[in-house]
Order: C-alpha cells, then sequence, then structure tokens
C-alpha cells in the first residue's frame, strides 16, 4: 500500500449535514491543542457553556457539549432519564423518532409510539390522547426538526403538553439548533439534544445538549445506575462544572471544541433572531427556483424547515447520477432520500453558514443543468 | 457577558495526553469538510483502517476508529462483548482497571477482580489461578500500559493465557499503541481499543479499536441486543465497511479522522520499531536526567513504560505549585498524580511527536529551576 496525505477538495455542502463550514471556523480547530485540564482550557469551556445556553435559550446550569456525534447526544439523554421498565411516549414521524424507539427499548424502556406520516409533523392531538391513555407515561420524546424529511413540529406545543400531563420531554434538535427559533426554557422542554455539524456549521462529532433541573432531579433520583459509564451524565457534570475544581472523566475533544466556541460566538455576533431570519430567506430564494424547476416539496408549507429543503425527485430521473454529477461536476453536495424516501427523494440543506445567496444560486443553476442533460 | 475567539498559547505537552501535535497533523485538521459519504471520504476511511491495522499489527477486518474519545472505545468493547450475567475477570492495578470494572457491571457482567498494587504490573500468576477457579469466564480484561502510574503487564503472555483458557481478551491499549510494542495478532488479543491523543499524537476524540474475528463471533451470536445504539459495533460495520455501499449509521467526525490519518502515515513512514525505539531512548535521557535531580520512579525498572514517567514528588514541594510555575513560566505541560497517586506523584508524559530530544531538555531544565526555588 501506498497511502499518500488526503487532500480534499473544497466541497460545497448542501446536503443533510455536515454543512459548510466557515474558514474561520477551520482555523480555530487547528490552534495548538492546549491540555483538557489546563486552566485555559477550562475558561474556554465555561465560555462555551454560556454560549450553548444562548443558542439554546435557557439558563440551564447543564448546558454542554457531549464529547461525540449527535447518536450519542441522543442516547445521553434516554439512557439518563430512563430507568428500566418506564413508560415512554415516542412520536414517530421518520427515522429518528424510530431511533428513539431503539434507544427507549435498548435502555429498558417501554416505547409507545405515536405515528405521523413520513414529512407530516407530530400531530399534537394524537400526542394529547396519547398522554391521556397513558397516565403512567413518563416521558415525551419527539423530534423537532426531522432530518429525513425536513418537517418541522410543533416543539412549544408539545413541549408544554408534556407539562400539562407531568411527563418529561426529550427533543432532538439536532437540525433546529440555529436554523430555527428553539426557545428551550419558555417552551420547557427538558432533555435537547443537537449537533455540531448542522446550523451551528462547525466540524462534526460533538453534540451539543442541556438538561433542565427537573431533568437532573430525576437523574439525581435514579435507583439504577446509568447503563453507560461514558454518557453518564452526574459523572460528566463534575467535569464540565466550572467550579475550578474538576474531576477528569474523559480526555475532551479539545480542539472540536475550540471550533465549536468559534462557531456559536459567530452565531451569537449575528444574533439568533437574525439566523433565524436568513435561513428563512435563503429558503424562499431555493424555493422560488425549485417551483420553477417544477420540483415538489415533500413536506406541506406550513411544516417545512427552512434549512433542510426535501424534494421527489422527478420521475425518469436517475436520482444518484444527478447527485454524482453534482459532486465531480460543480463540488456541489445535495442529500440523498434516507429511510422511506431513499431513492425517492433529494435533500438540500441551507444550514448555516451554507445559508448564503451564493450557494443558492449554484445549487439552482447547477440542479437546472443537470436535468437537462 | 463579552467572549472572543479562544487563542490558546503553544504548550508543550508532556502530562498523560493529549500530546503534543505535529504541525503537519493539525493542518491536516483544518482542511476542507466533505460530506462522511463523499466517495473521497470513503476512500480515506479505507485507508485509515489500513494505517490502523499496521499500528494495531493486525490483519483483523473488524479495526476502525470509534467516533468518541478512549473511554467510549472502552465501552465499545464491554457492551459488545458481555452479556448479561457473564462473568469477567478484571485485573486491577490502576484507575483504568477499576474502569473496566465499572463497565462490567453496568453492562449486567459478574466482575472478577485480580488486584495487583497501583504501579506494579498485573500478575500473570494471580491471573492464571483466577481463570482455574472460574472456568465459566467468559473474558480477561487488562490495562496494557496504565495511565495512572506508567506500568506497563505483559500483554503477550495474559493474551496467551486467555486463549489457553478458552476466554476472550478486552486490552486497553490507550497509552500503549505506537509507544511500546503491541502486536495483537502475534499476542492473540481478542478487542483492543486505544486513543488518538497518546503516542500517536493526533488530537483527543478518537478511540481506534480492533476485534478479532472471535471477539465479532461472540458479537455475531448475541442472545440480547448491545445495550447502547451508538456503540453497537454491528451496525457501525455497516458504516466502516468497504464495500461500496455504506448504511448511515451516525455522522463521522471527518476532520478528526483526518487528522488521524496524517498521525498514522507519519508513524507508518517512520516505522513502528523506529517509533519504539524512540521512545525509549528518549525515556533513558530523561531517566537520566530526573535519577541525577534525586527524583525516584513510582514503577520498577522491568516494567517502566517509557512513554509514561511517574515519579514522586520530593517531600515539602507543593506539587501543584510546581505545575503551575512549569506551566506559566514554560508553556510546559507535566501532569499530576491520579486516583491513589494524587498528591504524591508527577506524571511525565513522552508520548509521540512530544518524545524529542529538546522536550526531555527543556523538561528537566524546567523541573530543577522549579525545585531550586
Amino acid at each position: 500500500m501506498t497511502i499518500q496525505s488526503f487532500i480534499p477538495p473544497h466541497r460545497i455542502l448542501m446536503g443533510p449535514g455536515p454543512s459548510d463550514i466557515s474558514p474561520q471556523v477551520l482555523q480555530a480547530l487547528s490552534r495548538p491543542t492546549v491540555g483538557h485540564l489546563d486552566p485555559l482550557f477550562i475558561g474556554m469551556m465555561d465560555e462555551l457553556k454560556q454560549l450553548l445556553q444562548y443558542a439554546f435559550q435557557t439558563e440551564n446550569e447543564f448546558t454542554i457539549a457531549v464529547s461525540a456525534p449527535g447518536s450519542a447526544g441522543m442516547e445521553a439523554c434516554f439512557v439518563n432519564l430512563i430507568e428500566p421498565g418506564e413508560k415512554v411516549i415516542v412520536c414517530r414521524n421518520g427515522v429518528f423518532g424510530e431511533r428513539m424507539r431503539e434507544n427507549v427499548v435498548r435502555a429498558g424502556g417501554v416505547a409507545v409510539m405515536v405515528d405521523d406520516e413520513w414529512g407530516k409533523p407530530v400531530s399534537v392531538e394524537k400526542v394529547e390522547q396519547a398522554l391521556k391513555e397513558n397516565s403512567d407515561a413518563k416521558i415525551l420524546a419527539f423530534v423537532h426538526a426531522e432530518t429525513s424529511t425536513g418537517a418541522c413540529s410543533d416543539a412549544e406545543a408539545l413541549g408544554k403538553l408534556a407539562k400539562q400531563y407531568g411527563v418529561l420531554s426529550i427533543v432532538d434538535a439536532v437540525t433546529s439548533l440555529g436554523g430555527v427559533p428553539l426557545k428551550v426554557d419558555e417552551w420547557q422542554l427538558d432533555a435537547v439534544y443537537s449537533g455540531s455539524q448542522k446550523c451551528l456549521s462547525c466540524v462534526p462529532g460533538l453534540s451539543p445538549v442541556t438538561f433542565s433541573p427537573a431533568a437532573i432531579e430525576k437523574i439525581q433520583a435514579r435507583k439504577t445506575p446509568v447503563q453507560s459509564w461514558f454518557l453518564d451524565q452526574s459523572l460528566v457534570l463534575g467535569y464540565w462544572s466550572g467550579e475550578g475544581k474538576r474531576s477528569y472523566h474523559h480526555t475532551a475533544p479539545v480542539n472540536s471544541l475550540y471550533a465549536l466556541h468559534e462557531s456559536l460566538l459567530i452565531l451569537k455576533n449575528e444574533g439568533l433572531e437574525n439566523a433565524w431570519k436568513r435561513h428563512s430567506e435563503m429558503h424562499e430564494k431555493l424555493k422560488a427556483g425549485l417551483e420553477k424547476l417544477g420540483f415538489e416539496f415533500v413536506v406541506d408549507e406550513e411544516s417545512r424547515l427552512p434549512q433542510l429543503n426535501a424534494i421527489y425527485v422527478p420521475e425518469g430521473i436517475d436520482e444518484a447520477k444527478v447527485r454524482s454529477h453534482l459532486l465531480e461536476t460543480y463540488n456541489l453536495e445535495i442529500g440523498a432520500g434516507l429511510g422511506a424516501l431513499a431513492g425517492k427523494a433529494w435533500r438540500i440543506g441551507l444550514m448555516g453558514y451554507a445559508a448564503r445567496p451564493e450557494n443558492v444560486a449554484l445549487c439552482l443553476r447547477a440542479l437546472e443543468e443537470s436535468l437537462a442533460q
């Protein structure tokens, strides 16, 4: 074998994530590594907590980045909050609702499913019905922004419903954080996880999470230990606490955290409302162009995520060939369909730094050319 | 709050990890992010597998990097290989043997402990005794290089003992990989995990692992599902398989994997034997200097790891003050004692790119000056 250094091309990332990353963030990523217990690094982690609190719109003390991808953040929420035998109402309207069910079962919980069609938002009425019928349920779990379909569910209504029926909520905000309004405290959400590589436009590999005081209380009152040592948040808490005395848990992914700090700083400087507005405006621009080309969206207009545009592949088109063409000719990545939509849809991401007019224009022009071939 | 970009100083990392990182690796880290399903990235992952096989000295097909720190790699080994109720013999001669026990218990296993004093290697005789007394044991778990003490255990003898008694071995090679001989196939080890931030001198956050065919067979014959979805290696296998068709599991930490590829390439180009020799030579140099200064090692000479030098803090010295002084004056990080050695020892790392004459000279000079104050 003769292996050389890997020199990737400069792709334009308009799939479901990772999204385009600002050069400023890549620069931060490559700054010299310091020790994970270095006082300066501990100071940076404290700032990171504040920046995450801003992004999540929360004052939750326990707001950190799990040192692993979003699927580990998901698992962290489930294994910490569920004790064996507990009932969890899980909303499923795409791939990630099903993954939630998997997590519940593996954590020893009992999943009660509330199903909605792929591409539709979670039905608030059905969830209320399920809560009524399962008064022994402890948790309501749902996906705010379904990455597999591009549907946005009403996290505010669902969060408040959970409170009304006395259950905790676990919310997948992987694709929503930074792209559409998400107000953890105002909506009374209890355990929310996200990913670094979507609308935050950071490198993949980190999962921001936040736990409400009620969620922390449930964790602290557990009768059984959390099944995962790595994801046991009662241990992680000692590591992220800003009290000066830090207990060693694992070695933090130092450089990735530099990048997250920088990407959150960019978000803070832009302002959340402005970021949401930018995603929405770019979506309108893209939508107008796609409709002109005759594309149809998978999701109805009122529940469409601006940052993830799932459109049906026109009949007679080899969808994989088009994606390869875009990649090879324009260095442009768009996403394939996932699960039930595999082979039938494309997913065009406008996430974070990718939500720019030049990306929208390139994508429309390249798609038009590809289809004309 | 007014938060600025985080600009870390250039530290010289001679603690227990993260270790110094070559500028070449940091450069690779910051190359443009590509999609995790991009054909070029999949090609890079295939190369990465080959490079990891070289580093581990194995032909195991299942040789990958877990997308999380070493403690997640540890957990991946335990939760995949243990089924509830199974007996595991765990060797404990430092912090990480105890962490192994935690993992066994949380995975529903029964841990039979073989204890040795901190700073001593695992006793092969005691392990054989335990294997004889526990003929129903399924797994032997031990730490090759104890990061908390700097003791190296005889992984070859222990691995062969496991085979002789018909049990699988789980081996912690976090600090050994790349620093001292580790020959997975020759020593017949079954599940071995490491970390990116030790002798590979890559950024922290990844855990190289390798599973023997016998280990894979046990995983495939499981009667119960793996309790962790994120760490379920039967799912991860589909993601890392080089068959062209890759099933989505999670979003790989793209940029960190660039860095790991580069650091393994550096190791390959140097040659494993040369790397081991370099670690050993730098250790001799450091040892000679430390002994001149009157320091005593925690570990006896015959089982001392060259890459992790635990020495007792001289009486009457405020150890934390010395470490702060080294950091503030020389940007030099050395490690504190951990667990039973907290406050009593320092740990001086000579790992990977940090194992250079200039680091040794600086460390000796800086320590001498600090003690004279």
